[in-house]
């Protein structure tokens, strides 16, 4: 007997139709003679409504409040969907973060988990019950209610499933598993039947939305296999686990991309120590994440400066950004909103050479300009012009073969 | 500098509109030197929205889960009025029941309220901040999330009023007040600047809907003072508190009167000691609550034994006595769904003879018949046919004076 925990977003129960659908599957899940913790999110669109409810107060809502406000949409949920496993004759109990006790530190809108106390869903679960517990939200030490961020639902699940020493966390969404490519733009991607924590990481910052990077890195960590699959089907997804050796037959396993950026640079920056460090410290007061950074090498003592930034961020970059130019002696910022990254990913890389050759080579053959590059271990991003997205994402797909069956995979 | 606790409901509260407009109010309560407790209601209709989802999902969900579902409803208006206070300048923090500590029992949908910490609501004032807290709800001693019942965000202020020894509880509401009758039925009824906890309690079970009989009853225990007035204008309201001398002054306070019941009959009952325990305890166990009970003296050794209850309980009621009448012999059930109560209440029936008399005599000369009669210590209650009820209210209104000021009055 085996325990479970199992995630739905949003989507999956975004009406009482659809809860009663998570119900049914839940209950499949039981019947199997496995015990169930489920966690969940809002329903479909609440969490926007709240916020929007939020705005209509005040342009900038206090975080503690946000907090307290956001955490109803998942107590909602966790109660109806507990409503709706009694009701097919299993014994459920819905629990908050606060009464489960998903300790967090006190940075509202963004706490990071310190501590899960697992007593009383361990006492529920030996009451032969189902605990449905609601996602996305903890409690500080001093009972004020902390919401965890974006994705915070798969990492309520991926925590208690390393808390419970869970044998599966499974993340329900509406895709049905992670792909070589965006199957909407490449027909040929494929479905992966396995894929490293460490792959899945990268992708996750690369623009693949099914699963955030700070969940997988959490159930690397505490070792939790994450089953990634669909609410709607019963197939198997993809399972995001620990490399294996099969997986180092495969030397690039999917291609990824990402059009929510726009790339930022300073231009003749005295090349001088302190200089990068001024001009991030700047983007950083301002709570803003950058992405790529790249810097030239310097000629006549001046280097061009670029980075990626969230494009809803950019003009608030630039802005500042422009005094910190003045201020330094560099020749000024512009940008770019309409580029895209497009990425391989692969814990072959490790082991095998001329993957960035032959990706700068495709792109190339298709005379797509390469505008920045940044690689890591398992990864090779290249920023190009947007409206190049599809014919690169596809010309990549196909020279690296990933519309065939690898090695290690399925 | 006065501790006061000030109570808005759901339609005081149902847009953000209306929550600027409620903040508006409390801060100009902060900032005549007081320090400000507000709990506030669900928004508007929140609560049957929720009660709609639960039902979608389930003809009788679980009372446990009902609460965690319904107490989101002030979860979320606490937090939004907490913003809009902070958007004018003021420290405020937000309170669910479970963090201020409003235990309760276990009785789900109607707890109980055992015991209230003052610990956090204290620190928050001393800090120089207003609490908002969440009405409604309380949490078990296993930190299960209850609901107090109807009227239950008037408990909960009430309740905190007497726990933080506060200097007055007030009522904001849709109606300006405790008036000698209903103004939509007697356009002469006046508005009472003060009333006693007793006269309170007999109109809120006598139809009044201004505020629950269970708050008016904790306010009388503990000494709170509760101030009953307008959302929406700045007029002082009436004052529930204890009876003073000068109340004395008056025979009759107001003239109340209630649609929402029906009346049952057991014809013919054999007169024998325990047949009507028979009888009330068949219909205590079906959870309805009845009203007026009236037994006529017994003839023959037979006698009709009358009651009320709410009217949308009376086809089960009804039920369930035709087999206890076929039990204990009676001669059958007879029902009528359209008739009114009719009551005078006042403190000043205890000194003085000839109200019942008078009110009969008002209601005959009227032409009105009366199908039964309940009295206490400061009420006169008369169930009549339901067509006649606006004609019997303001012929009681102006046969006992109550348009004009009365002697105590404001």
């Amino acid at each position: 007997m085996a325990l479970i925990v199992q995630k739905y977003g949003g989507s999956s129960v975004a009406d009482p139709e659809k809860i009663q659908g998570v119900a049914r599957r839940v209950v499949e899940t039981a019947e199997q003679g496995h015990r169930v913790v489920v966690v969940v999110s809002a329903m479909g669109k609440t969490t926007d409504q709240l916020v929007g409810l939020a705005q209509a107060i005040t342009p900038s809502p206090d975080a503690r409040e946000l907090d307290m406000l956001l955490a109803t949409g998942e107590q909602v949920s966790s109660a109806l969907l507990a409503m709706a496993l009694q009701a097919r004759g299993r014994a459920a109990r819905s629990f908050t973060g606060h009464q489960v006790g998903i300790l967090t530190d006190a940075a509202h809108t963004r706490a990071r988990i310190q501590r899960i106390e697992t007593e009383k869903i361990a006492r529920a679960l030996e009451a032969g019950e189902i605990a449905v517990v609601a996602g996305f939200q903890g409690v500080t030490a001093e009972d004020d209610i902390t919401t965890l961020g974006r994705g915070g639902s798969d990492l309520t699940a991926v925590a208690l499933a390393g808390a419970l020493g869970a044998e599966v966390c499974e993340i329900y969404t509406d895709v049905d598993g992670v792909y070589t490519a965006d199957p909407g733009i490449v027909p040929e991607a494929r479905k992966l039947g396995r894929i490293s924590y460490e792959e899945m990481m990268e992708m996750a910052s690369l623009g693949a939305k099914v699963l955030q990077a700070r969940s997988v890195e959490f159930a690397k960590k505490h070792g939790v296999p994450v089953h990634v699959r669909s609410s709607f089907k019963p197939d198997p997804g993809t399972l995001v686990t620990r490399e294996d050796p099969g997986m180092e037959d495969a030397v690039v396993t999917a291609v990824t991309h990402d059009r929510s950026e726009a790339k930022v640079s300073i231009l003749r920056v005295p090349d001088r120590p302190g200089i990068a460090a001024q001009i991030f410290g700047t983007v950083a007061e301002q709570g803003i994440v950058v992405d790529m950074i790249v810097q030239n090498i310097s000629r006549d003592g001046y280097t061009d400066i670029s980075f990626t930034l969230p494009r809803g961020d950019r003009a608030r970059a630039v802005g500042v950004l422009e005094e910190v130019a003045r201020r330094i002696e560099a020749a000024g910022v512009t940008y770019e909103d309409r580029i895209a990254k497009v990425s391989m990913v692969g814990v072959g890389m490790r082991s095998h050479s001329g993957v960035a050759a032959r990706m700068f080579a495709t792109l190339a053959k298709e005379g797509i300009n390469i505008l920045m590059i940044s690689t890591s271990e398992i990864k090779i991003s290249c920023v190009i012009e947007d409206k190049y997205t599809e014919l690169a994402v596809r010309a990549l797909h196909e020279a690296f073969g990933l519309g065939k069956e690898r090695g290690g995979g399925e």
